[in-house]
């Protein structure tokens, strides 16, 4: 298993529940792949949100990102951390 | 207080030790401008890495980040964030 980080650059506006609302649409099916959505960050103002997923493959992260409806094509495996 | 999130791209082949040494040079001197930074992931390949702060501006965080010595100009605030 492998953490990734994805960006979306298309949120302008997004609100604090419609990021919740994002992240349960992914968690809700993110199984199937074997993929954990961990975290999101969101700014509003430019319209970026920044997810955290641990899963098998960047394919299987965008897999479910396209199916909850909000697909993205950059995404990087983050090997490692610091936290 | 408030959240940032910012991305460096110059980083090809980063190493995790060298992705400690950044996040501990940048967290020697945060208390300076009032900036906490709380996570860091490294993409080698890509040379992509994301660092989570606190702090009270987003040129605060600027300002530590390159007198630690790795300038990014990429940083957003996120003040919606679900962990």
């Amino acid at each position: 298993m492998t953490k990734f980080m994805d960006v979306h650059h298309d949120m302008k506006g997004i609100t604090e529940d419609q990021l919740k609302a994002a992240h349960r649409a992914d968690q809700a099916i993110e199984r199937e792949e074997g993929v954990h959505f961990e975290r999101a960050w969101a700014d509003p103002k430019s319209g970026t949100v920044y997810c955290l997923s641990e899963g098998p493959s960047a394919d299987a992260v965008k897999r479910i990102h396209e199916r909850a409806g909000h697909p993205t094509d950059e995404i990087h495996p983050v090997p490692y951390t610091i936290s």
